[in-house]
This record gives C-alpha cells, structure tokens and sequence, in this order.
C-alpha cells in the first residue's frame, strides 16, 4: 500500500465523524490499524479526528513504528490510556468514537477513568470494518497472490499423500510449503482430519494416521503480506463409495450454485440459500450445520456473512468464500471451499485448484 | 488431564464464589475454557454454580464437545447468550460473575439486555488464572514436553542455516521442524531477524537474506498439547566483532542473574531487577526496553509478569521465562530466554539448550 492510500482511507474514516457527531474516533482493533495506518504491531490505539491521526504504541514498536506508520506516532512508557485521553483532553475532543465489538470491559473502563470531565465516549461499530469490506485494485492483487501461493502449496503436496500419514504430519508439510512460496503463516489452523473425525467441521489435526477408506478433508489459506486466502479440497484414499459419491456431488452442486449466485447487489442469504437448496433436494439439508461463507482479508473471517438470515448486498470488490459442507456422524464429512471476488455481473474465482474428488 | 482434574479445577472456581457473593460465574475465555472443561473449540460459554457447570456452543462443535467435555453440554443453534441467559434465569442465579478483562463490551451488552431482571452481573478478573498460574505435575510434564520439542526444532536446524538464507525460510524450517517433533504449531510467531532488524524486540521474518557479519535472532516456541515454550537463542554468521561479544556477555549475565533470583516467596520485580541491574553495570540499562519475563502455560503470555512494578510473589509450580535482551538501533538486538518452572529452592530450568552465541 502507498502512503496515499493510508491517507485516504484515514480520511474515509474521519468523513464519517461529523453524521456521528464525532469530533473523534479510537480505534484499538489490531487488522483496522494496520489498514488505516500499516502498523503490524500488537499493541497500538489510534485517535483520529477530522484534521489528525495519533499512532499510540509502547517502546517494544518504537522503531517498527516509525518505519510503518505515515502518521504521527506517540511511544508511551508505560499503558497507552493515559497518553491517548491526554491527547484527547489536549485536542478538545468531547464526542469520541470507540469500537465496543473490539474492545474489553476493562479497557473501557480504563479509558472512562480517565477521560476528562467533558468528553463521553460513544460506542461505533463496523465503522473501519465497512470500508475493510470493499477490497481496493491492490488488495485484489494481494489476495490472489495469498490464494495463489496456498493452491500451491496444496498441489505440491497432494502427491506426498498416503496412507499411513499422520493428520498433522500432512498439516506441517502444507504450512511448510506455504511459508516456502511466500506466506508469513497459515492463515488459520490448518485442517486435515480424516474418515469420521473430517465429520468436525473445525477439527484440528492429530496424531492419528491416514487409512483406507477414508474421506479426508483439507482446509487450508495462506496468510500473505497481511492478505488472507481459504480453500476446502477432499481427498479420498481407496475407492469411494457410492454414498460418497453422491455426497460428493451433492456438496460440488451446493458449491456451484453458491457461486452462481454470487453478483453485485444480490442479498447474500440468497447465495446461501442457492447452496442450501441444493443440499436440501439431496435430503441433506440437515447435514448442513455452518453458513455459506464469510468475507476474508486482512482476517480470516469478517463481513460479510454469507448466512441464512445475512442481509448485506454483495459489492463488487468483495473478497467471500463459498464453502458449504455436510457432516455425518460416524460417516464423515465433506466441503468445498474457493475464494471469489463478486463482481458487477457474478464473481471471479481466484481459487486455482481442481474441485473433483481427489482419489489417492 | 483426567475427567477429575477438570471436576477439580470446577470445584475451585465454585469454592470462590461464597465469599465473592455469586450465585454463580460465567467464563468466556477460551484457554478458561479449556482448563476447565477440556474444550478447545473457539466459540463457547460456561456457566458454574456451586453444583452445576453447564457449556455451552455452537452446532460446529457439537461432536467435538461431546469428546472433550465431561460436564454438561449445550448446543445453541444461534447466539449463545439468550440460552445462557435463560439458564440463568431456570437456576434462578441472582448475582453472576463476568470477566470483564475478556469479555467485549457488546457481549457484555448483550448479556446484560437478555438478562432476567432480577439478576445482576458482577465483574471478577483473574478467578480462573489465579489457579492457572500454579501448574499441576501433569501441566509440568506438558510444558516440559512443549520445550523438549522446541529445542529439538532448534538445534536440528541450526546445521542448516548458512549465509544467504531468509530469514522466512529459516522461520519455516523450525515451525515445520517443531511440528514433525509433535507441535501442533507454533506458540507465538517465530522471530527470525538478522542484523539491524534484531533490534526490533518482536521482529516478523521478512524475505532479506541473512548476510555475513550479522546478529540473528531466533525466538521460537511450541505448542504441544495444547501447552507453551518459548525459547530465545542467538547465532553469529562470521566473526563476532567485541562489541558483539561484549554486548553478548552482559545479557547472559543478566539472564543468569535473573535465573538465580528465582525462588518461591522473591517478588517478581526483584527478579527483573537482579538482570536489570547487570545490564545497569554494563551502561546498557536504557537499551533493555521490556521486561525481564513472563508466564507461560496455556497461553504464551499469562500471569505473572516478571517487571520492574510487578509485585506477585513466585511459588512453586509457576512456569515463567527469563528473557533480558538489549536493542540498539543500528547496531542489532541481543536476547536470551529460557522457560524455567518455580520451586521451593530456586527453578528448574526446562530449557536444555545451550545459550553460547552460536557462531556460523
């Protein structure tokens, strides 16, 4: 990102000041620093008003800071309330924006401790996370490199698969191939769990070894320049059978149709419900025990929900996954997942990867 | 842990509530959780009465709960908190604790909307990580294990490393290590850093080379089991000139210092000041800008802080780090860490690592 753009989206934020009556706003949330600001620390407040932006972190950031952050920087000694209400006291701010979603009990309470008599902190939510939503050309770029780089990582690995693999062994060599083409880290906990157990829908890898028979569930994403990606593939050792494959089919049918129904301006329980529709004509429907999908960026998961009952209208620009699954006790469970960008006319799927069946 | 130990722990929690006046105590943090109850799904919430402990989550988790919770499960199909708040009002529970340090102010928002009126919710920090703070012989064992593994990943890599290497690739070759050896993943994001970059106190790898004449610093950690280590090691490429090596020497006098202060019954802070003050002797007091260490177990930074203002006094069975380290712009960073358990007599130190400056 260019300096510029840091400036504009600070100002993007500090526009909305005034329909709020804000004459400032806190922001305390690590991913919405860094996009307003660049900073990666982990601990950082930054006040913005209309004509300013106070970068507040401790010693441990001090010269990160000043090589990330285009703005003004405070290094405080000691907590960063004290320093950040002094700035409000000394600014005249009354009316400050904070991000109640993001912020503990206590940090609150801290900070109304401190405050001057004449300020009041008014509660601001999704205000970062709303222009967050709206991936910029760059951020595009980004996610597809993110994307890129774990389709593969997958692809380079699938070989090395066999029975007889530990769950986490498979997990080590995909994050390890990750980080190799260029990822900082996993962009969440990557999942392989096999036969019953790919039935959790958020299992961890385990010790336990890869057999025949077996359905095993890959869910992986890179996390890359900050930019998140997030694919589901299945693997299958032996020969499937004829229950798997039609769950098989089913979960690829819900999948597609998700994606057919992303576009600009569609409600995004109409995306779920494509995908729902198709499971339900299955008679799996009840299988189904997660929503469709989510946001992704500079988080693994953000706004928007692709949920049932989720009323946001997908914007060209979105970054979202389509991943909808099914999950049989004792049987196991499958989903495919891509990461797309909605677009004005429907979607353009980054994910590389091939969606069939991959029988080992 | 066995379905005891969890009961137990539930039991010491409850056994507070008398003198704390509740009738009851709601925990929502997720290593909490995990204490005590054995969960180690992200989305859950239990409610503890003097005879009850209920968890609640959502569908996602439902056969993973069932595998990992002997206490009462509750699946909610949407938001936990109006079925939490419900349980609540059934139990007729009048006064309930909170955890304000880890709640967000929306959730506490919303429990306090849903809330029977007759109920009232009481903020209680630090009920749970009090006792998380004395470890078990089992947690012991486990922790033990976690700096095992971590030390492994270390010194079968360092053989590897060579001038031109970067300092990602370096990075990816100890997590993946770590994790053949058993880790589940990492415990905190392993820090690579070479030449002036080691004078950043949390540096992230980057893509630079490492180049001959450099400092490099390798902070790493597991997690096992569920279970934290964290280790900070140097290494050399070349010849260390004498400002290295004095620098060098002054923080593992330090370190040894702060190791040697270490017994039950010292206060924190005389620990940080034993290190503190031979790096004073060495005119380097203004370049070690964090504190001497912290604990570790199922977080990687839990109580206690072992720094200047930190008065909780050591006891046996803590398991914390000692980690001086000084930051000299331009020139690099020295740091030194070993993760040691509390006794009646001094520590033990877990760490077999040795703590020479690596030269390569």
């Amino acid at each position: 990102m260019t300096e510029t753009q840091f400036d504009s989206r600070r100002e993007a934020v500090a526009a909305q000041l005034p329909e709020r009556q804000l004459d400032g706003f806190l922001v305390s949330f690590s991913p919405n620093l860094r996009y307003l600001t660049g900073f990666t620390g982990s601990n950082g407040n930054l006040l913005l008003t209309a004509g300013k932006a106070i970068l507040f972190t401790d010693p441990r950031y001090q010269i990160q800071a000043a090589q990330e952050v285009t703005c003004r920087v405070h290094i405080s000694k000691g907590p960063l309330v004290p320093d950040v209400v002094a700035a409000i006291g000394k600014l005249g701010l009354r009316r400050i924006g904070y991000e109640p979603a993001r912020m503990t009990c206590d940090s609150l309470d801290s900070l109304r401790g401190h405050m001057p008599m004449k300020s009041t902190l008014v509660p601001v939510n999704g205000c970062v996370e709303a222009l967050r939503m709206i991936k910029s050309t760059d951020e595009v770029e980004l996610i597809r490199r993110s994307v890129l780089t774990n389709s593969r990582a997958f692809e380079t690995t699938v070989p090395r698969v066999k029975v007889g693999m530990k769950e986490s062994d498979l997990a080590a060599e995909l994050e390890y191939r990750m980080r190799r083409l260029g990822a900082e880290k996993p962009s969440f906990e990557t999942i392989v769990a096999g036969g019953a157990r790919s039935a959790l829908p958020h299992a961890q890898p385990t010790s336990v070894r890869l057999a025949n028979g077996q359905l095993v569930v890959v869910d992986m994403g890179a996390l890359q320049d900050g930019y998140c990606s997030d694919m589901t593939r299945m693997l299958f050792l032996g020969n499937p059978t004829a229950k798997v494959k039609r769950a098989y089919r089913a979960v690829l049918e819900a999948q597609l149709a998700g994606i057919d129904a992303v576009r600009a301006g569609v409600a995004t329980a109409r995306v779920d419900a494509a995908a729902r529709n198709v499971l339900k004509g299955y008679g799996l429907a009840e299988a189904f025990v997660h929503s469709t999908g989510h946001g992704l960026g500079l988080e693994i998961h953000e706004p928007p929900r692709i949920g049932k009952k989720d009323k946001t209208k997908l914007a060209a620009g979105m970054a979202i996954t389509i991943e909808p699954g099914v999950y049989i006790e004792g049987f196991g469970g499958i989903r495919i997942e891509d990461t797309v960008i909605v677009t004005d006319t429907g979607c353009e799927i980054l994910t590389p990867t091939d969606k069939s069946l991959r029988v080992i």
